[in-house]
C-alpha cells in the first residue's frame, strides 16, 4: 500500500522552554506540514509513503527533505528548485494561555511558485494507491491550486483514492471572494472519494442551508459522490477538554468516544485524526474501531511535541486497552 | 503617560528543565524587580515606562539595562555605580511541588548602597505623570528608605499620582521591630493615592483591629486620604487554584471572579495585577471590568515563564472573551 | 546511623524537553538504580550512607562515582572492574501519553559480570547498622544472585537489619522458570527484616493462596519471620491519580491517605516509598505517620525529574502541613 | 549626535553548536541588517540611533523590535506592517569549514514590500545628525529602492551627513542589468559623503577603468563629491588571516596596520569596520587611529558570536594596547 | 551505482559545550559506525546506499534507523532483532586535550548476537554493484566474523566489488592470539578488491618483513589480488597537523599533497576519507584526484561534529578551489 | 595522605555557548575557589581531601556541597551559616577576545562574615598533613584575614606542612593601604613552607629591591624560612602563547620547559599548577619532573572548561609522553 501526499512543506520554528517569542532566542526547528504530519503517521502504521512537493534547492531544502525521510517518508518524488520554504512560529501555551502560530511568507516559497506545468504528475503517481491532497494548496497561488486540481483529475480518472482535507483558512485567502473559493473547492470536491472537514466547511464555505446534521452530510456526499466524510472536534465538559470524532458513510453517522485531552502541542491534531482514518479504512476496521483509533492518535499526539504524529499501531491500542490511566511503560 | 518606577532590579537564575538547584547547572537568566515587572507590562499595554534605579558599572549592570531596554523600560534614568546586584534562583514547582526562591545578598547591591543625596530626584520626576514605589525599599536599608521617601514626598507634592505596594516581607525585617517598621510604612502612606496590599498588611503591619473587610478599609484609606486600595489572593476550590483581586474605593468594595490557575511560574503575579489595576484606573474603565482585565493579567502571567508580563491588551481581551478555553491562536 | 545498599547502578538516559527518542538527539544523563535511589534520599534525610557495587574502571564509572558522591553517597566500597554498565532511555511522559523505559543491555555490565568471590562482604558490612538488597539482583546473573544471598545472609548472621525490595520483574526473568525464581526469593526472605513488596509478589511469585489481605500478610510474615512488610500503590479515582501506602506490622495494617498525584517523572516511586519507610522506622515514628512521610517523599520525587529524590525531612513536613496546595516557598 | 540608520531587519537562524542544518534542530535567533549591526556599534560606542525600517505587525514584529532596543536602537521610528520578515541561516564554520549562509525570501518582507509613499522622511529626519543607507535597498525591490533614494535625497537637501555601504551582492541581482544597477548606484552616489565599499566596487560597478588606487579613488571622490571612501579587506599571509583597512581623504590613502584574524562568527565585519570610521570621524581622531580602532572593533567582533557588535569604546581600546595578546580580564 | 554495506551500528553520546563527562549530563546523541559514515558520505555524493545490519525491536532501533535514513541510508534491508546496541561516549578535545572515546559493552548488541544463519544473503545481495565490510566485524563475535566472511564468499563469487577497511583494533581483540586474527584477516582478504588500511596493517597483523613500501604494497596485493589499497595518515610538522593519503594501484603509489588539520571532532576521518576513494574509482578520475578529494572530505570532516560526513561534491571541490582559505559562503 | 584548604567557595557563571553577558541568557554554573580547585586536582591525584569553609544554609549552599563532594572533596567539616556566596559571571574568549570575569559582592557572604571563633580549627586539623591558604582571605574582611592566620599559626605549630598562595589581587584591596597589606602577608609567611607566587610579589607587595632573581628567592626564602617557591608564568613567542614554570628550593631555581597553550577556558590555571607542584613534591619526585607534571596539568586544565581541573595522574603522563600531540584516545 503506497500513499502519496502532494502539498506544502513548511519550517515550524518552536520557541524553548515554554517561553514567548519575546523571551527567547533559542528555537527548536521541524519539517511539517498537512501532508508531512499525515505521511509520518502513516508511515509509522507500516505503510509506503512518498510527498509530491517543491523544495528548495540548497541548504534549507535538503535539511527538510532529511527530516522527511526521518520521519519515514520518502524524497524520490521532492523537486528541489528556488530558494524559498514557508515557515511559521510557534509558542507553546499553558492552561488558559493559548498554543500561537505566526506565520512567515508562504506565498514566494519554491512550493508555491511551481507551475503545474513543471510537474510530472503521471510519474508521481505510478505505483501509488491512495492520493491526500490538502485544500491549502487551493488557497496559496494560482499555480498551487492549478497543480491541485490537476493532479485530483488524473489521480480520480486513474480510479487512485481520492483523499482530501479541507483545511479552508479565511486568513489564506482575505483577497479571494467567497465565491471564488466556493468554486475552487467544489471542482476539487468532484474528483475524491474521502474527504476530511467540518459541518462549518459545508455550510459557511460550501453554502448548504440543511440543519440536521445526518441529512447535510447525507446531501453533501451525494452532490461530489463522497464515500466517506470525516471529522473531529473539541468539546469542553466542567473546564475540561475532549476530543471526538465522527465518520459519515452510506447514510449513517458513526461516533467516537469523547477522550480527554492534556495538550502539550495541539498543531496537527488534525492530522493524525485523518491518518488514523485512513488506517482504519485501509484495514477494513469497524467504523466504531477506525474512529477510536483515528481519535486516540489524535490525543498521544497533542500530548507530544511537535506537529508530526510518530506512533506505532500498538502505541495507539495499549491507550485503548487502558482507557488512557497508564503513566509508565518499560 | 509616563510612569516611573522606582525599586530594585535585581538578577534572577531559573534552574532549567523543571529541575532543583542539586540536580542542574544549567540556569536561564532574567532581569526582573518589581518596578522591572510593573512597568513591563505597562508598557506592552501601550504606556511609556522609565525606572528610577542604581545598576553597576560594569557587565552585569550593561546587561541589566540591555533586558530592562528589551521589556520596553526605558534606560535613560539609570545610574551607574558599585559592583553589584540582588539576585534570586528559582527552582520551578509541579504539582504539589512548590516553586522555590532561594535570594542572594540584596543589601550590599549598588541599589541599597546608594544614598539619596545622590540622586536627582526632581530631574527623574520631570515628565512623568505617575511613579511608583515599591515596599521593598522600606526594608532593605537606611539608603533606600531613605530614598523611597524623599522621592515620594516630592512627587507627592509635584501632584504626581503616587502608587504604591506594601510587598511586606518579614524575612527582610527580622532586626527591625514592628514598631520601626509601622511608623516607616505610616509615613510612605501619607504621601500615596493607590495603594496595592492585603487586608492582611492593615491588620498585622499597622494594627488595625476593625474585622469587618468593608469598614477595615474605609478607616485605612480615610487614615491615609487613599484613593484607590487593591490587591489579588489565591483561593482553592476542590483541589483547584484561583485567582481573584478586590478594589476599593469611595466605601464600595468591587471585586473579580475567580479565575483558575494553571502556573507555570508564580512569580510577579501580584506586579501583573497591579499593572492591570492602573491600566483600568488610567483608561477609566469600569471598575470590575478593571479587576477583571488585571486578573487575567496575573492569571496569563503566572501560565507563562518568568516574572515580568509581555502582554499586550488584546491578549487579556482574548483571554476574557473566550473564558481561557482558546487553546490556539493563528 | 549507616546504611549500605547492594546493587545494580545504572545510567539514565532522559531525551530532553519531553520529546520522544526519534524527535530528539539531546539526551540528560543520571546515575540511578534502586540502591542509589534509596540512599540518595536517606542521604538527604541526614543518615550516613555506602554503596557496594562495580562500576567499570575507565571515564563512565569514574563519571557514576562523582554521581554518587554528589547523591551524598560515599564511594569507597565502590569497586572498578570491567567495561561496561547498564543504561536505559526515559521519554517523559504528558496526559495520557505515558512515560516509556526502554533498557540497553544490563548482563554484560561490570556488576552482572562480577563474582561473589571478588567481593570483601565483610570488610564492607564493617561499621554498617542497615543492609538493603534490591531484587533485580536474584534475577541478573548467576553471579549477581550468588552475591545478594552471600552478603544477605552473613549481614543477618552479624544481626544487621537487611531490607530487601521484591522489585520482580517479569521481563528480566524470561528464561528462568516459575519454581526457579520462587525458590531464589525465598532464600532471601529468609535473611530479611524488612520487606517492600505487594500483594501480587506474595500470590503470583510466592503461590500464596489467601484472599484476605490481613490474613495473607500475617501468613507471609510469620513463615519468614519478617517484622515489616511495606508497600505502595496507585490509585485512579474520577480520571485523577492517587498514590497510597500501607504497612504491616505484628499482626496489623496501617494505612497513609491517597495523595494526589501530578507526575513530571515517574521512575523511582518506590525507592522514595522506601527510603519513607526506613527513616520512620529508624526514628520510631507511629506507622501512620511513617506512612504519611513516606507516601509524601514519593509523591514529591514523582513530580520531580530524574529517579533519584532530593528532599530533605524538612520539604516533606512543609508539604505535609499544608496538605500539598503551597505553590511557592521564599 | 543622532545617528539613523534605513534598511532592512532581519531574522538571523544559527545551528547551534557549530552543527551544520542536516545535523541539528536547535537554533539561535538574533535580530540583524546592515543598519542594526552599525547602530548596535554605535550605540554601544554612546551615540543615540534610531532606524527607519518595516516590520510586521505581529508576534514576530515586536520581538525584533524588543531585540533592537535591547541592542541600544531606538524603536520609535519602526512601521508595524505586513506579515514578513526576510530571514537567513547561518552554519558556524571551523578551520578550512566555511561558515554558510542560505537565505529565506526577502522580497516579500514588511520592508521590501513598503510604498516610500507611505513613510514619513520629514519626521524621521528631524533631529537626526547622521543617515546611513545600505546597498542593499538598491537591490530588493522597486519600492526600496525608491524610498532608499528619497530618503537620501532629502538628507541631503536638509545637510545631514549621508553615509552610504555600497553592500553590492550579484546574487541579489540576477534579473536587473549591469546598467540598471550602475545608474541607481549613481543616483545615490550623488547624495552621499561617506562611503563604506571597495576598489572592485568601483571598477566592476561603476566601470571604472583606472588602475593605479589612488588615482582610482582620486577620480571616484571628485566624481560624486566624496568626502571620505573607506574599506576592509582580508589577506592570508602563511596560512593566517588578517584583516585591514583603509580610508580615502582629501587625495590621501590612509591605512591600518593587518591584524590577525581568529574568527567565530565572520558575517557583520564590514558593518562593524564601518561602525568604528563613524566613531573616528564623530570624534575627530587622527586618521589611522581612526581606522586602528575600526579595524580592531571588526576583528573583536569576528571573534564574537552574531552579527551585530556589541563592544564598548574601551573594548576597543584595550585590545589596541595590549596588541591583542591579553586572555583575561578581570 | 548501490553500495551496501555491512556492519555495526552504533549510538555515540557526545558531551556537550567540550566538556569532560564528570562535568557535564547533556548529551547529544548520534548514530553511527564505520559503514554508517561511509554510506551517509556516499549518498550525499549522490549514490544508492543501504545498510545490512540488526538494531534492536525497540524504540532505540526503531530511533537508529531513521537517523540512518535521515542521512540518505535506506532501512530496507536492516533486521529487527534482540533488544541492545553497541555504544560509546565522546567527549571533544582542544589544543593538547585529547579527544577521548569510551566504549560500552559491544558483544550483547543485537548485532553482534545476531546468527550468519538468521541472514538472507542473497536477497541483500540483490541489486548491489559495491559491498562494503568492515574489519571489525572480525573481532567482536564467532558469529560476526562468520557473517561478514559469509557474505564477502558470496559476494565476490558474484563478482560484486568487495572493498573492506582493516580497522584492526588491538583493544577489542586482547582474548585472541596473533595468528587467529592473521588467519581471519586472510580469509577475508581472499575474497576483497579494495582495501583501507596502513602499512603497519601488512607488518604487525599480516607479518610482512619487507620494509620498502613499495615493494610491500606490490607484494601484498599480488598475493591476495588486491585492485587498490588506499590509506590515510596524520602528519606534524612545526606544531602543526595535517592530513595526507597514499593508492597504491598496479605497482605505482599515488599521494595526495597534505592538507592542514584544524580538528573540531576526529571520529570518522578514515571512513570519510574511504568514501572518497569509492567515489573517484567509481567516477574514474585521475588517481591523484580521487586521493585530492578524499583527503579533502576528510579534512572537512574532522573539521566538523560527529562521524558522518554530509558534504557534497560541490563542497568538496570549492574547498579544492580555494585551497581551503574562504571563511564564508553565502 | 590528607590535604585541607581554608578559602572562599564561590559560584561561577559561564554565559552559554562563547557569548557576551549582553547576548545571551543561558548560563551554566559551577562551584569553584582556589582551594575548591587545588582539592578537586589533588583528589583526581588520588589524595584524601576536604574543605574548611562557611556556606550559606540554604539550597545554595547545599547544591555547592553536592558539587564539592562531586569533585572529589569531603564537605565534612563545612559549615552551614548566613544567606550568601559570593559569585562571578565569565565570558569565554576567542583569539584576541580576551575571556572576561565580572565579580558580584564577596564580602556579605556567609565566608565573608564568619567570625574565627565560630571555627573549631583544632578539630579541622584533627588527621591532616597539608593545610592550603589562600591569600584572597587576607584581603576579603577582617574575619576572614584573622580565621586565616589563627588557622595557620595553629597548624604550623602542629607541624603540618602550610602551603599558601599569594593570589594578591589589587582590585580587592582598594582600601588597604599598602603597609596594611604587607603587614598581613609578612604575619602569614612566618607560619608557611610551600609558597606560590611571583617575582612580582615579592618585588611590589614585600618591597625587596633585589633583581637578581635567584638572590631574590634566596633572600625571601631566608627571610621567612620557606622550603619551597614555585610560580608559572605566561610567555608569547610568534604570536603563540607558552605556560611555563618555576621551582626555588635550597638556593637553586628549577625550571619546566614551555609548552604552547591553546585555551578553552583559563580560569585556574595557577590552581592547576599549584595541585600539581604539591603532587610532586609529596611523591617525592625530581623536581623538574614536577614542574612538568604541574604545567602539564595546568595546560590541559586550560584547555577544557571550568576551573576546577579533574586530570588524573595517568592524563597528565600520556600528554607528557606524546610532546601533546595526540588527538584522539580510545
Amino acid at each position: 500500500m503506497h500513499i502519496l501526499a502532494f502539498g506544502e512543506v513548511m519550517l515550524r520554528f518552536t520557541v524553548a522552554d515554554k517561553m514567548m517569542l519575546e523571551q527567547c532566542d533559542n528555537l527548536h526547528m521541524t519539517t511539517v506540514g498537512t501532508g508531512v504530519n499525515l505521511l509520518s503517521s502513516l508511515s509509522h502504521f507500516g505503510y509506503d509513503t512518498s510527498i509530491l512537493t517543491v523544495l528548495p534547492d540548497n541548504p534549507i531544502g535538503k535539511k527538510a527533505a532529511a527530516d522527511l525521510r526521518k520521519l519515514g517518508i520518502s524524497d524520490k518524488k521532492i523537486i528541489y528548485q528556488g530558494k524559498s520554504m514557508g515557515s511559521f512560529f510557534v509558542e507553546l501555551g499553558q492552561g488558559a494561555r493559548p498554543e500561537r502560530v505566526t506565520y512567515q511568507d508562504r506565498l514566494s516559497s519554491s512550493f508555491s511558485q511551481m507551475s503545474d506545468k513543471n510537474y510530472n504528475f503521471e510519474k508521481a503517481l505510478a505505483g501509488v494507491d491512495i492520493v491526500h491532497i490538502c485544500g491549502i494548496s487551493l488557497s496559496l497561488t494560482e499555480k498551487t491550486r492549478s497543480a491541485a486540481l490537476k493532479l485530483a483529475k488524473m489521480a480520480h480518472e486513474m480510479k487512485k483514492i481520492v483523499c482530501f482535507d479541507f483545511n479552508y483558512r479565511m486568513s489564506l485567502n482575505e483577497d479571494n471572494t467567497h465565491e471564488t473559493m466556493k468554486t475552487r473547492y467544489q471542482e476539487m470536491l468532484s474528483y475524491v472519494d474521502t474527504i476530511f472537514g467540518s459541518k462549518r466547511d459545508l455550510t459557511d464555505l460550501l453554502d448548504y442551508q440543511e440543519t440536521d446534521e445526518k441529512k447535510l452530510y447525507q446531501q453533501f456526499c451525494q452532490d461530489y459522490q463522497i464515500s466517506f466524510f470525516a471529522g473531529s472536534r473539541r468539546t469542553f465538559i466542567d473546564d475540561k477538554k475532549y476530543f471526538e470524532g465522527f465518520l459519515f458513510h452510506h447514510d449513517k453517522i458513526y461516533e467516537s468516544s469523547p477522550k480527554e485531552l492534556n495538550i502539550l502541542d495541539r498543531i496537527g491534531s488534525g492530522d493524525a485524526f485523518a491518518s488514523g482514518v485512513i488506517t482504519g479504512l485501509l484495514e477494513k476496521w469497524d467504523f466504531v474501531d477506525t474512529l477510536e483509533f483515528a481519535i486516540a492518535n489524535s490525543v498521544l499526539a497533542q500530548a507530544s511535541m511537535n506537529d508530526s504524529p510518530i506512533f506505532e499501531k500498538q502505541d495507539i491500542f495499549n491507550y485503548l486497552d487502558n482507557k488512557g490511566t497508564n503513566d509508565l511503560i518499560r
